[in-house]
């Protein structure tokens, strides 16, 4: 909060707007009409709009000004929401969005349609008000919170066939932990999973000699794998981390050494590796375990997202002094948390990620105050005003 | 097989009572009638039966002669068998008890029934033919393939509560791999099962310090656990070993540090240790791995069986001979195998185990050939009459 509060919202108002998303029940892979909604109101404005299909995911780009400006800015974000799971322990209906004692209810409320919302009446109201020399490009996809294969990427895939461009980018993610203002993501922590399948072959725990367990050699591989060091931390991120997640045999006999057992690790990885060299190294560390043992160890790696920073410049300046004006509060610029589209959109240009307070966001009772709506709306405006300045 | 075949077998044939026997359908816990087809024929030779039963088990205690003389001679065997299995894939019905070219086919063929219908045979012509000055018991239990917990040790806890005594015993179990004749059996290793369940703190797995994650400590101490050496065997046993059977999560997330986590280890432990010892260091291997990672690590053990030894002396030299002179074969005194009902006996008296090849025992097509079944008679006889010689 700042001491003089901004003046009552005109133009597009992103309370109401973020209410008749929520009611548009998209939980992925369903749209529930929220994009439509989105590109009425932004077709009305002037922006140009084009919905994208692929895997059965609706996505959306809209463009005001020239296509392929140098100085296009954009914002991403999606209209798809986490299942509302135990629907009778909302305390009101997940896709009602009503408004109780200035809280805005419903899934969707805080990850991300008021951050959509927030970004869609500032845009219309700027283009409306100062059309700039350049161009506001929405990205709003309809697969964030699924596999993310047929959502960003499928946009950033049309984009780049169809000469369309960004310059600068904001995902609006939820990304303060406690209250508005607080942080701006310039980076995130990559993330992959290895699964480990070590195959030996079975027999009697009474003639281990005759048997090939493969189970000490995944115990040794694992051992080895917790106990690295991958790096120390950076000036921007933390360290990499690397998590044991599973080791399953499924074998109920006490007397029978099993043929086979698994194990999948998690890593998070800061800009100090790649995907691919982590990938290798794993793959090295099973190799040489499997020679230790005379076991077969397969090892399959899925790379959910590369880290991605933007080193702190004009972006993240841009961002920091907007908050600071609309909210009192200079955004500490993060690297933490899990993954987001951001780590597609970075291959493009620039990119900050900075949106709501994210405390509720994935839980029963997902609401969010509604005067964070509107000052929110506020700094996407402010950003839009200095960008183009 | 020597080269001078033994006489037509005289009085009471083994193979028609080990068919009789077949015919009981005596799958754990059932009797299926075989203990009282034993108990009236021993009846009709002299011997004083008690039928002893607990927990739903049918034993049979038999004994000819007087009771705690210092010659006893002892008998055990078990009549239960283990279940056929899928019963269509048998040549012969399993519990037929047919004679086809020179076979006779049935559960328990090889284990054990053959083994107390040769017994029981020898027994009855021997007293009848040549009265010892001593006594010989037969304690047959219908719990050796199940828990055995109401079988022999029930036997045993009976002769012990009403002065019966045994001076020195032979198990009938199978105990030659291949060939007639080639092995006894003068001791085993012990078996023991624990289980490990290493507790922590569940977390999301790009967060692992707020997390306590119980699955490296797990791999830690399995394989420290898999790595020792318990010792390198002695002058009569090989050296026990550590079979890892299972570790579990059960875990199906990869972005979730689960809470908890089993193992399970089974060792097969030879005269050198004993199962109180074993658990001690398994518990303190646990203890420190434990406070190495502030993981709370659960130890159960189940001792399944101490390890015996019946040291070379005069039973094995009794029935090594008996052996060889009828089967030209001189057995070696192993060690090696599973458990038997011989770690209950021999804290009674010293025991050996011998009996018949045990090939196809437990599985489809359980077979004996006959004459197996006649020359193990003899084999028995022979011993009775040099240990009352
Ligand atoms: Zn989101
Ligand atoms: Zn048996």
């Amino acid at each position: 909060m700042t001491d003089t509060p901004a003046a009552a919202p005109a133009g597009v108002d992103p309370v109401a707007l973020t209410a008749r998303l929520i009611q548009c029940p998209s939980v992925t892979p369903e749209d529930g009409g929220a994009l439509t909604l989105l590109s009425d109101l932004l077709s009305e404005a002037g922006f140009e709009c084009t919905h994208i299909e692929r895997g059965g995911i609706a996505n959306l780009f809209a463009r005001w000004g020239e296509k392929g400006h140098a100085r296009s800015f954009g914002f991403n974000g999606h209209t798809d929401v986490v299942p509302v799971g135990d629907a009778a322990a909302w305390t009101h209906a997940p896709f009602s969005g009503e408004v109780h004692e200035g809280e805005l209810w419903g899934r969707g409320a805080q990850d991300m349609k008021s951050g959509v919302a927030a970004f869609a009446a500032a845009a219309v109201d700027f283009v409306r008000d100062t059309p700039p020399d350049g161009a506001v490009v929405l990205a709003i996809t309809g697969d964030e919170e699924g596999d993310a294969t047929d959502g960003t990427v499928a946009l950033l895939d049309w984009m780049r066939e169809n000469g369309e461009t960004l310059s600068h980018c904001i995902v609006g993610e939820p990304t303060s932990p406690d209250s508005m203002g607080q942080m701006m993501k310039i980076g995130r922590r990559g993330s992959m999973t290895a699964w480990f399948t070590a195959t030996g072959v079975q027999g009697h725990s009474a003639y281990p000699h005759r048997a090939k367990n493969p189970l000490p050699a995944m115990a040794r591989l694992i051992d080895r794998l917790a106990s690295a060091t991958l790096d120390e931390g950076t000036d921007h991120f933390d360290a990499s981390t690397l998590a044991v997640v599973q080791f399953d045999t499924g074998n109920t006999a006490t007397n029978v050494i099993p043929a086979q057992c698994r194990a999948a690790v998690n890593i998070r990885f800061n800009d100090t590796h790649t995907g691919a060299e982590l990938s290798q190294w794993l793959r090295r560390e099973a190799q040489d375990v499997s020679r230790m043992f005379d076991i077969t160890i397969d090892t399959e790696v899925k790379i959910s997202g590369e880290s991605f920073l933007t080193p702190p410049g004009e972006l993240s300046d841009l961002i920091g002094k907007a908050v600071a004006a609309e909210t009192g509060v200079t955004p500490d610029l993060s690297t933490t948390g899990g993954t987001s589209d951001a780590r597609f959109v970075k291959d493009l240009c620039p990119v900050v990620e900075f949106g709501l307070v994210g405390n509720r966001m994935h839980q029963v009772d997902e609401r969010v105050p509604v005067e964070q709506i509107t000052q929110l709306k506020a700094i996407y405006a402010r950003i839009l005003r200095d960008y183009f300045a």
